[in-house]
């Protein structure tokens, strides 16, 4: 196995570090200022024992956007699509992740879709809890039982950095709230969110979590489905549609993947059928995807065919 | 005097009430949403002992929209031109009062000026203050001096009401505070902001603020200047260009008096030099204008040649 | 074969037929106005001597925007991805296909992918020809290579129609002129375009264009490609992303089939790797897809899971 | 009178040749570019014999968009004010002149008012005539009139480059073509408004067309009125809520003289009762008025009190 993969993988590293530099880390949020743009990491995983890694694979990483398809596939078991899509759509925009001009310009103002911030807000508030502590558990534990790693949890400095200067999420949230998208306390909706951004993880559970996405939702350590198939194929589908930003479009042309990023440089990618990515490289495009990953993603797609068009 | 006004004002608040049915209260703000809406009333003062006045005269109403004209001029007073204009812009906007999608489309993001929404609540953040009761105090200080009268307070209740609902407007401060344009916290400006607009008057109390501004900021029955004269002006100047929201371009060719409204259906009128206007009528029209109040001040500059241009 | 779809296609037809009431035909185009909204066909092309059609088969209809992603497949033919996508983008939009703000707010003013209308009018004026004839003769020489019709020709009283009344797309081109997107005349490209949307075909012949898509861009009776298989797929990344107007999310996600529609009421499939699907259904809903048409995808991918997700 | 303004005007246009280095000449409009930037000059008219005129006050320039003002007139004079406003609004827009999203954001896309160029185009189709010839010998009569000069008119060159270049506003003319607010050919518009623009003047004709204005219309060598004072009255409200393009607002606060800018660097101030001015600075700001025409009007509304406000 360490074959097939192995030596390429290496070389594939070395050849996108060189792009690392005409990036730059996420400065808008505090916490994540700090990371080291240099580094680079890829893991797969096609549901044997062991994932195949290259790079800085233990430097842990928050989830940032790439919890967006997380909480998507979680409000969507909470409460079926009927729902869910009556609070979101379900079309790509032109527009970047964090605009509000088409919640007013659009009538009724619902999010465009649930990979943009408005959407992501107006999905967080429909997981299911009693409480933020509840909500969060619960997210927790449905990513260690994809990733099958007991030991994730959230970065408390990287919430909090991000909670205080969340103002643009709450603009978007009280406008929601005001046009009936929303109900419930924003700051409490903020709290949540943040927290869900701030979910840590390594590019090895990235890899672990596409590969359930990509395998219908089961595990193949443990017996029973986490996500049903019916909805792991309707993330995958956001996924290709608008999981990349305002970059989704090229994405889908130049790699194919079903693979959603986030602005602390990771990205998750999901091969229908049997492989898991995940992707850690913080120096990150004008779009807000890694610089070295999307490079990386299209070696990969390119070497091993993996474009679903 | 009566002779002067009198039967003409009695004669032409007949004459409007009719086209009352066509408007309708404000609904989003629950505590307007109980007014009469076949109430009506004008007060005009010209500087002498008294007003004329016909109608329901002594009808309270909150100022809403309007107190954007008296927080501009006392935040000109506290910071000057200069510093005020570097937060909000001096341009008439085609968009409704309460649009968000200028701020995001317009770089830098400030608002385009101190009459809608998003301006008035960057100017409410410069009144110099070290709480927000003494900013408050200084505000209805301001236009007890104005109207002469000293039992001007605010509405709690209505205040309480807005508060609860104000989502949008909390909305345009965070997307302001994300991009500079506001500092501070924005529940403590949300907090003055909808005291400033529940502070309760009657027409013949806006008449006489009204006076104030046309008579270069001086009041006749007190020695010194309220408000600068060059501040008066400039303030009047946005009472045309913007002052009756997206209608003011209309307003400026059918009447022609610098005036500002509010969604409480008070107008005040500041006819350059001799004369003061005080209108009520909550019945509104699509754009958020007293519909026989407008009828009311076409007839008055009609019939006194009261148009600047 | 005939077993293979027959039974379920007649059934289907059957089934979908209910929908026709619920749209309505397109209007706005003058000669699309009189087609019968009832008539629904499909046909099932993959790659054997015949197609398995069922209801109006027969029918002729305009190709509409389903000409949009042949254009870009000839255009990429004659220029290459890197000259093609210099004019236009590759990212999908929440606007509705023939808007035109995009272009005013996004710097530089590309269109933002080839399947809006100004996008398909910046590729239709990248044809290669010394002339409107002889570039329509070459794209019509390339519809017939497709669908191995050599009867394939446009409807000249559409095309006129059309053109009188394209002042819209008249708009979209004089705007980008400005812009340095296009060069060269309008109305000689207005004249190219409109010809272009009246293509006429039937489903039978829209099935065998989407087997050659599906097939990467070869013909099971001929010997050469017809589109080189990198462009082939390229242009049903687009089918996914931004093929069915600002409908393109939901039916990634309800039929995952890369397909086109137009206007006219077709729908042209590309199941990767065997399958073509040429739909008719004038009817169309809100946002210009054939309403029954969308149903019959529906039951087609749900029954032989023919989603790419 | 020579004493009245002779050496204050001196002296201003000494003060603000200064300012010419700030700006620059349209380089969008091939026979505007070619203007010297550093040309200044200034003419004011009191209905006496003589404007008092200092710098190049002998210089030709094109009316451009100062030709918005008598179209209007024209048209009101031509069809009464319903009629022209059911063609185009009475508000002021902070959108450039050129914009072109709000005709797609706003229902019905009527052009916000007459002074951009979507609405000065809608304008210029009303005016009455049989022909093109006919309808300009119209509009130069009413220039000649309003100037007292029989020599007026248009420049060939200049009309036949914006011609040729004219295409955001043939954009602009085909938007609203397809939306029925303009009927008829758009081209024969275009020859139409591109000559239009092209009528040329010198300060001195500015300056009396402006009195013209001022005066309620009338010309005081003339025994009828040329505009009747209402719709005089009209154009000037105009002219000052959105007269300098979008900075409107600002020059009512610093100026507030109803004026009206060309992108060739002239502008037409009309003091209410007595004053014309016509002003001559071909170095723009970004906002497109002259840079030193600005400051001189700004010191002649200091120096004389000639603000409305």
């Amino acid at each position: 196995m360490v074959c097939r993969y192995g030596d390429d993988l290496k070389m594939m590293v070395e050849q996108v570090k060189q792009y690392t530099s005409e990036g730059k880390v996420a400065d808008y949020i505090p916490a994540l200022s700090v990371a080291d743009p240099s580094k680079v990491a890829v893991a797969i995983y096609d549901g044997n024992d062991t994932c195949f890694s290259e790079g800085n694979f233990n430097e842990k990483f928050t989830l940032q956007s790439i919890s967006k398809v997380l909480t998507l596939a979680l409000a969507l078991m909470d409460h079926g699509e009927k729902y869910v899509f009556s609070k979101v759509g379900m079309e790509p925009t032109g527009d970047p992740f964090n605009s509000i001009s088409k919640l007013e310009t659009q009538i009724p103002s619902k999010p465009l879709n649930p990979m943009i911030n408005a959407g992501a807000l107006a999905v967080s508030s429909l997981i299911k809890g009693s409480s933020n502590e509840e909500k969060l558990e619960r997210l927790l534990q449905f990513v260690r039982d994809l990733s099958g790693n007991d030991q994730i949890s959230y970065n408390k400095e990287v919430a909090q950095s991000e909670f205080e200067t969340a103002d643009l999420n709450r603009a978007l949230s009280y406008f929601m709230k005001q046009h009936g998208v929303l109900t419930g306390d924003v700051d409490e909706l903020l709290d949540f969110y943040t927290k869900q951004c701030a979910i840590e993880v390594n590019c090895e559970d990235l890899a672990k979590i596409g590969f359930a996405l990509a395998n219908q939702g089961k595990h193949p350590l443990q017996k029973n489905d986490i996500i049903p198939a019916e909805i792991a194929r309707l993330v995958k589908t956001f996924m290709v549609t608008c999981g990349m930003y305002n970059a989704s479009g090229e994405f889908a042309i130049r790699v194919g993947i079903p693979a959603k990023s986030g602005v602390s440089g990771g990205i998750v990618g999901a091969v229908p059928g049997n492989i898991g990515i995940g992707i850690y490289g913080p120096a990150l495009d004008k779009k807000g995807n890694s610089v070295a990953g999307m490079r990386l993603l299209e070696l990969l797609s390119s070497k091993y065919h993996l474009s679903i068009f």
